[in-house]
């Protein structure tokens, strides 16, 4: 009989410095965060495990980095970058070229895990402002040596390691700073490499920061908002006009960034809950608010009946009175979903867009919860990542797949990933829809299963970008190409779309040093 | 003393067939508008005109275009092209190549009623399918024939005269057919010949003519609407992702496009109408609307004092009773300023954004005229451009220009363009802006002068590209670049980007057969 009270030994204790585990550990070196109990029991559930798979840790990554690795690039080469930057933002130990080439995607994590040092650069550069990177990239041009950025490092389609080795340049050391805020157009252009945090800051407090009239806001926060820097944006090729956007370094090097700015108003902000009898019907009242012309509201995200359950177990729902009163309203686990989100904007906008959405969704046999849950998500999503260290731990991988699709397909390609994930015994996969258009959404799936060995990993993982694929989903919607998805960009795009990136990349790096290979080219 | 009774004999007769006034009078063979007494006067005064010169008029165009010019395609060549589309479909006559060679630009105009016949097309096709296109670009490649592609024949940029001669694809004869209308999606796919009154006929018409649920609009009225088709969108060269949306027929032909669709529901617009003290004023209140942050009203427009004036004249308002209490108000001509549009969309949507537009109008010193001079406007723009001819006619110049400006620039490039415009004796220089972004908006300018030599008028327009240019305007906002843009599009877009055009311009048509010469490729 399973004991009901056993909890594992979360590891909650901060990873030794030049250790494997500081470089994969999300975050703050000292925060951690371990699933509640009501999720440790799904969990176990779930993956068919018990308390005995959750007393001996596997693969913590205590292990130092022992500086091992020869760079290749010739000590000549070597002072005329020093000579660029200083000896200072220089780094040639293999700690540092590990760590600047590596992610966040459960394959990055697996190898750091198992202490395997593959594919990285030969020269971590921290460069100062432009000046110094318009010298780097000549430099590397005539020299033939591979370039890659790096930004705040939560990558999670395998971005940032190096085949080729070469220079990886970190951008939010020193090229993190304001460069002009134009409060007549609602715009701020940045350096590349500010992170979140500071980014949201500056805006919030234009006052006083920024000598503005009015507080501000950049209304973007995923959830490695703490831990990304302001240059990644859009997903899946880039686009003329800003050819730079989405081009994943493989065109050049980003060294300033323009964004739109909006006021920042909480107290005009609404949040909002339903619960609906089953999937297709929470996601055609999602549709159906996207489509309304009422305005869009800033969060909108639909669960799917898995995530739904795991949410109500995680926040200690289940078996509550509301959880009861839903039952009797026929809103059942194994089939019911959570629609949630916020309406933000000009007070009168958002009053009335959640009246408009309160009113499509009881339409659709929604079930208004109140914005209590919905405020509880927001507090708990930024420490969520944590939690994914305290389950590598034991042995369990979560990882995340994201695809736009049209309505019209979305049933299709929602069932066909699902299906195939669930195919695997004893795993867990919860889908959401978190970004809304007129025209379509994405869906998002976390997958989370037991499992050691990396090329077994990933060739699950492959299978399912396969389905995606084949079901008309886009290889990303926001999390972007990588060298996760790159094999997949010909066949995405199609030989005519791939040949212009191709022309283009050609045009802007004839030697084929700027992140070689990525985005497939 | 002027006799005020005086009414020129506007000349109001369907042009005779084959001549060159059949070619550029605007829109319906047939249909006729010529300038009220209250705009007539305001022209005579602003010109330094008199009746006197509205007794003759002159380049009339009423000459039959003769049909002397050889094309320079070999027969051989021409026969080819004859088994690809058939016999039916292929012209090689005078009248038909200046025709399909000639935009809606004042200098195509000038050129037409001077009986000039330059920069023609060797031979006008009108392909039935993309199969016919296929073949067209495959043939006209192999053979090194420039190729041009006409969609509805309303570009006021000289985007459709051929240089270089070569095959002219006339799109709207047959390629003007639904693909496929997406009612989940809310998107349609249609030809790009299809012209703006059949594809919002299609939409409004949904239930009836695509089995649909419900009514759509495009949302989208140009002033050309009735003789535009839909293959025409976004200015100053192409995005990635898009690539051929803006490349003018200089990377390929487009053969299907698909929009977004909007619900029809004309019963939710609310119209309104404010008049300001200034421009600058208005212009802050325009501002104020669209970073509000309470959704973007479907139709804005700002016209400054000079438009204004003409506008109360033109619409006989001038000493009515409104006339008088604005007056009353501080609101003088030669000053005041009008702000006009409409709210579109959800109902309760609509009627906030309504509410929230009057009060910032209201806390900006403007003074509310009801939506009666909107609706008003909104009858007459479609039928203003047949004033054209009519002015025309008596050698009077009517032509526009438009920029893209953010807010912070707005005033400076105001300014300097209606400064350089005004410089020319007796001219008139009308200037709104129509399209609203909360980081900036677009201006148009109308200039009307009394003009009779293509090359002086060239020049003059040359010199407000450049002032436009000089204070950082984009060089379109919407009507696109053509051979007009141009020469102007180095300087402006800078020369790496115009590298990265010239560079897929080469990976698409290494020999320059595609509208050579177009976007300054």
């Amino acid at each position: 009989m399973e004991k009901h009270d056993f909890i594992p030994e979360w590891l909650e204790r901060e990873p030794d410095q030049q250790t494997f585990r500081s470089i994969f550990k999300w975050g703050e070196k000292d925060r951690f965060k371990h699933p509640a109990q009501g999720f440790y029991t799904v969990i176990k559930e779930a993956l068919g495990l018990s308390n005995v798979d959750f007393q001996t840790p596997v693969n913590l990554g205590a292990k130092s980095v022992e500086n091992t690795l020869k760079t290749t690039i010739s000590p000549e080469d070597i002072i005329l970058f020093e000579t660029i930057v200083g000896r200072e933002n220089l780094f040639l130990d293999t700690y540092s070229r590990l760590k600047y080439s590596t992610g966040k995607s459960m394959e990055d994590i697996l190898h750091l895990r198992q202490g395997k040092i593959e594919d990285i650069s030969d020269i971590v550069v921290h460069p100062r402002n432009r000046a110094d990177i318009i010298k780097i990239v000549a430099l590397c041009h005539e020299k033939k040596i591979p370039l890659h950025v790096y930004g705040g490092g939560s990558c999670v389609t395998l971005g940032l390691t190096c085949p080729k080795g070469g220079v990886t340049l970190v951008m939010n050391t020193h090229m993190n700073k304001l460069i002009q805020f134009n409060e007549i157009n609602h715009t701020i252009t940045v350096e590349p490499g500010m992170m979140g945090p500071e980014y949201e800051s500056l805006l919030n407090h234009a006052p006083e920061r920024l000598n503005a009239k009015r507080r501000y806001t950049g209304g973007h926060f995923p959830q490695s908002f703490e831990f990304s820097s302001v240059g990644g944006s859009t997903a899946t090729g880039p686009k003329i006009n800003d050819i730079m956007k989405g081009s994943e370094g493989c065109f050049g090097v980003l060294v300033a960034v323009t964004m739109k700015t909006f006021f920042y108003q909480p107290g005009t902000a609404r949040q909002f809950t339903f619960m609906f009898p089953e999937f297709e019907i929470a996601v055609k009242a999602a549709q159906q608010i996207s489509q309304a012309e009422s305005g869009m509201p800033s969060i909108l995200r639909v669960s799917d009946s898995e995530e739904t359950d795991v949410a109500m177990k995680m926040y200690g729902l289940e078996g509550s009175l509301p959880d009861k009163y839903m039952g009797f309203k026929g809103l059942k686990p194994g089939s019911r979903c959570l629609l949630m989100g916020q309406t933000d904007g000009e007070k009168y906008f958002s009053k009335n867009l959640f009246k408009q959405i309160k009113k499509i969704c009881k339409t659709n046999q929604g079930l208004y919860l109140t914005g209590y849950p919905m405020k509880k998500w927001q507090k708990g999503r930024f420490s969520d990542p944590y939690m994914r260290d305290a389950l590598n731990d034991f042995g369990i991988l979560i990882d995340t797949l994201e695809a736009s699709v049209t309505w019209d397909r979305l049933q299709a390609l929602y069932h066909a990933v699902r299906d195939y994930i669930k195919k695997q015994p004893h795993t867990i996969c919860m889908t959401h829809a978190s970004h809304f258009y007129a025209q379509g959404t994405n869906l998002y799936f976390i997958f989370i299963t037991k499992m050691q060995d990396v090329d077994e990993f990933r060739s699950f993982q492959r299978g399912i970008i396969e389905k995606i694929e084949e079901n008309f989903g886009s290889l990303s919607h926001h999390h972007g190409v990588g060298r996760m998805m790159a094999p997949f960009m010909e066949k995405h795009l199609g030989k005519n779309q791939m040949d212009i990136l191709r022309a283009i990349k050609k045009h802007f790096d004839p030697h084929n040093i700027m992140n070689p290979g990525g985005l497939g080219l």
